[in-house]
């Protein structure tokens, strides 16, 4: 088989560490496989070479940022290939221009274009294990390139599509890819499998297993990415194609967003444009909008609330007074304890009443919701903060993942 | 003019010195002048990468410690780089593969063979402040490669040469070369020019201004070298071909070596091949050799002794014993209370009596010599090591390079 490995930052935070994954490496490689190492920078080096530019400029040059911190994950790769070796299994890092990872010009955000693989191809048929710094690339001119926080997944996943790679293997601290987070929900457990759409969902809704982007690839290469950890030995999570076995559960995942805040606008005049007035507005101002409602009009006007990132919060706010004002009616308000439940699963498509059922078990509870987004596998409910963790829970016992309740069902 | 700089490692140890570097630099390019930067890493990061690489094993993998610890070079470039651009000062850092500095393959140990210049001339000429890592470059496959300890110096020159450049400004923690170390003549002075051959007949010796292998480049292409202070401004020695004002002193310079012991071969039988025996010996050791002094032979039987670097001592004894042990002859003893003291010249090739002057000097100071060293320009004398100063100092005077009696000669 030919396996990409991915190991984050917390498995390489230093040398010892470094020599557990190489012995783990060794072990998969005496099993004649073909290994890719794809490694991230130790855990705290990338913030601390930010934090030197940034104390130069709050702005500091783009392509240079690229040169300064592709260098933690180049320190990396050299260590670990030299711990191999050191261990008696060949091995050689290739950086990212000589891995030949192309990528567009947009330093620190940059996207790959493709990879050349047959520099890497021939290591590894010389029996070479090839590590591969995470996180960077070069554009067509030779320029160093990053690709945005948690790029070095992406890295992992792109060099096992255009190698052809059996298994992209993604090592993290957590041992895969939970039903619900175990800090919040102590009936949560593993999945064995989900599928790319779901994990999508997941990722997006504020599961950190894995890095978006990185899904949206292997779900485009049909790339099967295995989550594991890098300390405990066994588990994980594979994501892969929507396979049959998967759609036995309405419900795969519940996850818990509170990093969001409720912006609501209300008396604005109820004709057709407003919408577009105030979006545009917050378009323009380059925020992103989650969840939105609008109210049913009385009197000619209408209230229309949405939810927007904790961190743009002050300055959605800000610019929807701008628009309001402009408007010459209405007025503005800032909720921020709010947060966001939502529940995931292919299994929502052919399952009637899932919505309806989670609405209802939130009632139940004297949980009130002040707004509900939907797409084909996901169901989100804006809820009180308070109420937040205790509506996690009560969905996770009520879609039947609890862990005790499988136990019953065999 | 078009001008190489070189800042080393104590010129750019933290983002306050980065910051003074580059206010330098754009008072030089205020004047019109096109300018190559070369940095080392910040002081005391390329132990600090060796010592992690050390730690996984005693002897790690070569190439991979030039993929290692060239980082420091490329932190400081980016460094550098975003800060000359805060400054409004147009600028770019070029790595070694972006330079195209091209080395054999000894990693930890390259030579530069050729530097394809186009890249860095194509930038200049878009009016930007060319930033290059120092110390690396790399093979014709792409290898990162380094050049060895204080390879900065080398590539800042080799730089210079294949640019074409006006001049290689080597900026340091000291003011230029010296007609002997400060911390044991006080009354020594800086240098405002020296000639290659002196400045490599110094390096040998012991003065750690520049790199020899970089004086040895200066030399074979002719560029001027102007060593200065990046703390102080004004100064620096210019290192240059031999010219006509440089002839007036009989030495130009003393120096003093206390790093190197002294062993004695006693009593071997006095016949063809000895020496060969002995010395080759040493140098299958690769252990290399610097002072030898053969005695009369008494008795048929032979003294030799001769100086290696300390750190070579223990084993160079131990080699000595061993063929010793296979002439079936002979006696060896290890001194390592010496010191060398030197003095370098281009006078000497036009003034007599200055070998003579020298040893007669030392004697009214009631300092033996134990053995001693001539080139054309040079001449060593080893001694104990507790006259070393002294002998520094009074050479110093006696040679007329005492600052007073500069002053006086006026």
């Amino acid at each position: 088989m030919l396996i990409v490995q991915k190991y984050g930052g917390t498995s390489v935070a230093d040398l010892e560490r470094i020599k557990n994954v190489a012995k783990r490496i060794i072990k998969y490689r005496e099993e004649d496989n073909y290994i890719v190492v794809v490694v991230s920078a130790m855990a705290g080096e990338t913030d601390r070479l930010l934090n030197m530019a940034h104390s130069i400029n709050s702005i500091p040059d783009e392509r240079e940022i690229d040169v300064l911190i592709s260098t933690g994950e180049q320190v990396v790769s050299a260590l670990l290939a030299m711990t191999l070796k050191t261990m008696f299994c060949d091995a050689i890092s290739l950086l990212g221009y000589q891995a030949k990872i192309i990528t567009d010009s947009s330093y620190t955000n940059a996207r790959i274009s493709r990879i050349e693989k047959n520099h890497i191809m021939s290591e590894l048929n010389k029996g070479k294990v090839v590590v591969v710094p995470g996180f960077q690339g070069v554009d067509e001119e030779g320029n160093i390139t990053t690709l945005g926080r948690g790029g070095s997944d992406t890295s992992a996943v792109a060099l096992a599509a255009s190698l052809g790679a059996d298994l992209c293997e993604i090592y993290t601290d957590v041992d895969g890819v939970y039903t619900a987070d175990p800090n919040i929900c102590d009936k949560s457990r593993r999945l064995d499998k989900i599928s790319y759409e779901e994990m999508l969902e997941m990722a997006s809704l504020g599961a950190k297993v894995l890095q978006i982007r990185s899904v949206e690839f292997a779900a485009r290469y049909n790339v099967p990415i295995l989550v594991k950890s890098s300390f405990i030995d066994g588990g994980g999570t594979l994501v892969c194609k929507e396979v049959s076995d998967m759609e036995k559960m309405e419900v795969t995942g519940v996850t818990y967003n509170k990093n969001e805040v409720k912006i609501t606008v209300t008396g604005v005049p109820d004709k057709p444009g407003i919408a577009a007035h105030l979006f545009g507005a917050l378009s323009d101002a380059h925020i992103v909008v989650d969840v939105i409602v609008q109210n049913v009009s009385r009197d000619n006007l209408a209230d229309i609330s949405f939810t927007v990132a904790k961190t743009d919060g002050r300055k959605a706010f800000k610019v929807m007074e701008d628009a309001v004002r402009a408007l010459g009616k209405g007025s503005v308000s800032i909720n921020e304890d709010i947060a966001k439940v939502s529940i995931v699963g292919l299994g929502m498509r052919s399952h009637f009443g899932v919505a309806s059922k989670m609405f209802s078990v939130l009632s139940e509870e004297g949980i009130n919701i002040m707004a509900i987004t939907t797409s084909e596998i996901k169901i989100s409910c804006v809820v009180e903060k308070k109420y937040g963790e205790l509506a996690v829970r009560v969905l996770h016992s009520t879609f039947g993942l609890d862990s005790e309740a499988v136990i019953e069902e065999k």
